[in-house]
């Protein structure tokens, strides 16, 4: 029987940097990894796939260049759904080439199998490798599944969650998305760019109600704008697939009693931690709701041998915590004492076309915890790299404390959004003020500007009368 | 004679903000332009247009895409130098549209005409307004002008300066660019991506020495690989335009003695002060070389009741800190107190393709102030966001202070390079160590996590063995 420092179980971002980590400091490592491809949903069902596929739905529609220079461009032929995943196919390819060359490079072993954790330091895998495998630490880093409910004629044909969605074979005319949570906006919009006609059902009136109101405002009147249709505080029962002869493939009923019909359903209803089968319950790990492993801030569960980390303990089930999550983990578990907890806050970055990306506090977050609270903000249209851009949306929201003029929050709607929130980050974790922004020069032309117009916008709002700066 | 707390003389960038700043707090201000159209180099020779042209020739090249999506786009039809311009009108029109709402806004007063400084506090104006004004301050902000240097045929239709060159009437077959500085390089990139061929001629071995060396051969190669031609440590003479029977429209000689021909001559040999015939001299303004205006650190020239701002002032002489220039000027005319000087160091941004971004040290420059420097390095291609994108190129340099382990300067070169330097401003200026970096969530896929992986890097490269972190 083998014996290593630490056994990975999941190959995914959170349990590769765990991985890597540990191996990058003398610990031996094992891999066990149950898929045939390594890279977990980061690669191959969650993360890098449905960011794929957004900039191959922008590509395909042309929509950011549509009219903008003057001549506009074609396809030199019709893209099909082969076609809709041939980007996505060679990043997941180059991925897992990474992932692999990452684990070579640091000698660890790669076991392909399902791992079942028998005690506190031992795991059996079965499948293309049989082993017995013995660690000091046992990390689990399974990941995640989509949340299928009950009664759904999952067939991954014309019914599917956001795994199966990936093997469709064209691009549905039109598509009804159950779960306007941000999986099933990311997919509303990527499809209604393709021109698929989409309705997104929810079972609440808000949906991302962890956004600011007004970004998410402004995300809802987009995907409005893109023919998107919204079926707020509906459920969908009774979900038939039909013979081939009707119009469309999938019928069902919405709560209120009308019929909803699509080529094709998504089901994009959460996700549960895969944590079911691994014998985790057996030895004494407990397990909380939907699948989700309890630990502690040091990522240890209720056995002090065994981590998990990533997807498989919830929210905010994001690749970037997860991985930071994974080096966290090893941090502690070996007392190398460097990273020892993940950051207060977090980016929060969502896909959807626009993009949303937020940090820190929201207005009403703020007031909550007793700041006064004065808010500006800065449109992308007003600045000059936005008209380059072409773009007509987008807005940067800044909140700010009103007596120490600290940046508490920022919030982007708007293309790159993703990229430009990690400036305000350093804001406010710099505990930087208004001056601050203001008095540094930015690249002309860049959507960083809107950090220095935002930052006057609140002057003008705050009635800053005795700190008067002109714009 | 109408009296005024302030006129400013030129509506570019520098005179824009500062017009509305002062403006803004209630003093009177009038803006004097000689131009028919406000916005200065800025708007309609400069920066926007240039930046503009570069991403007209990335979406006509298609460079980008190509190959990238499975299948690749083609222009509906061939697109003309009429078309090449489209866009670049476009955001000159707003921009226009936006200075002249500004000063509608703020109750500036705009006479267009030529300004002439007849004493310390009047101006007098001559052109489509005849006006004598009188002024507490006078802003002179009247930017600069491609430098010709003497004997060289400029026509404006084969050889051209910079601003002669926005009004060709078709992309030339080959151009021969003189002085590879920023303004030669960045029009040298965007000819070569729309198919010209390109030679680029400097007197000199190096270019763009303020670049850390390892990002400035890291453009060369790229520039040379777009098939840009360096002809180096040569001088231009000789220039003839030849006539219509001949292959090249213009032909010159190397000082070795080669000849030189292209269909088109671009003149990119530096800019100068527009400040003669203002009357500055007579009233005792001091001016330097290239006509630059001398000021103090308040930006106020050697007669107290002028100031003067922008690229008529010199290096950087970049649109960005023009702003902040006028900004600083008015703050110290009438005591504001708010924006006391221009921060220590600004970001600089270099619109090739691919673009070059810097802040903070360069190595050369940390390790000249007495540090002990570890760099560490992150590529484009190494992270997902760079494989989505489908880049081949790009870096991340990050310099160190081995002892506080404190950031010092970025240095990046590739996509967004412009936008993605400001976080690592806001790392410099707030004096963040590689903990700090390593310790933060960045959202994935962003080109952001370059800054993380860069900073593992350091730590390998620095042999932090108290410290270790792996990746």
């Amino acid at each position: 029987m083998k014996h290593y420092d630490l056994i990975v179980i999941g190959s995914g971002p959170a349990g590769e940097k765990a991985a890597v980590k540990a191996a990058y400091h003398g610990k031996s490592v094992a891999v066990v990894e149950k898929e045939s491809m390594l890279g977990g949903a980061g690669t191959n069902t969650g993360t890098l796939p449905s960011k794929t596929l957004k900039e191959t739905a922008l590509y395909y529609s042309g929509i950011n260049e549509s009219g903008l220079f003057g001549v506009d461009k074609e396809l030199k032929r019709a893209a099909d759904a082969e076609d809709f995943f041939f980007r996505k196919n060679e990043v997941q390819d180059w991925q897992e080439l990474g992932i692999e060359k990452n684990f070579v490079l640091h000698n660890i072993d790669v076991y392909k199998g399902k791992g079942t954790v028998i005690n506190p330091n031992r795991v059996q895998v079965v499948g293309v490798d049989d082993a017995l495998l013995e660690a000091d630490f046992i990390l689990i880093a399974t990941g995640s599944y989509p949340f299928q409910p009950e009664g759904i004629p999952f067939d991954g044909k014309f019914v599917h969650d956001s795994d199966t969605i990936l093997s469709i074979k064209g691009i549905p005319k039109s598509m009804v998305i159950v779960g306007a949570g941000v999986i099933g906006c990311e997919y509303a919009t990527i499809f209604a760019v393709m021109g698929t006609k989409v309705k997104l059902v929810n079972g609440h009136g808000d949906i991302l109600t962890f956004l600011d109101p007004e970004i998410r405002d402004q995300l809802v009147d987009s995907m409005e704008h893109d023919n998107i249709e919204f079926v707020l505080n509906q459920r969908i029962e009774k979900v038939e697939i039909l013979p081939e002869d009707h119009e469309f493939n999938v019928h069902a009923k919405l709560s209120d009693g009308d019929p909803i019909q699509a080529d094709m359903f998504l089901y994009a209803a959460g996700r549960s931690g895969q944590s079911a089968g691994l014998g985790l319950a057996e030895v004494g790990v407990e397990i909380g709701s939907r699948g989700n492993i309890v630990v502690d801030k040091e990522y240890r569960s209720a056995v002090p041998s065994i981590f998990a980390v990533g997807d498989v303990i919830g929210f905010p089930a994001l690749a970037s915590t997860g991985m930071d999550q994974g080096r966290v983990a090893v941090s502690h578990m070996f007392g190398f004492g460097d990273q020892v907890q993940l950051t207060e806050h977090f980016p929060y970055g969502i896909y959807t076309i626009p993009e949303v990306s937020v940090y820190g506090l929201t207005e009403e977050e703020a007031k909550q915890q007793g700041y006064e609270c004065v808010v500006g903000r800065a449109r992308y249209v007003d600045m000059p790299r936005g008209k380059i851009m072409g773009v007509k949306r987008g807005m940067l929201k800044m909140v700010v404390d009103k007596k120490t003029e600290r940046v508490l929050g920022v919030h982007i709607i708007g293309k790159i959004a993703t990229e430009l929130v990690h400036y305000g980050m350093a804001l406010v974790d710099s505990k930087a003020t208004i001056e601050t922004v203001i008095n540094r020069v930015y690249n002309m032309p860049t959507l960083h500007e809107l950090y220095k117009y935002a930052a006057y916008n609140v002057l003008i709002e705050g009635h800053y009368l005795d700190a008067p700066t002109g714009h």
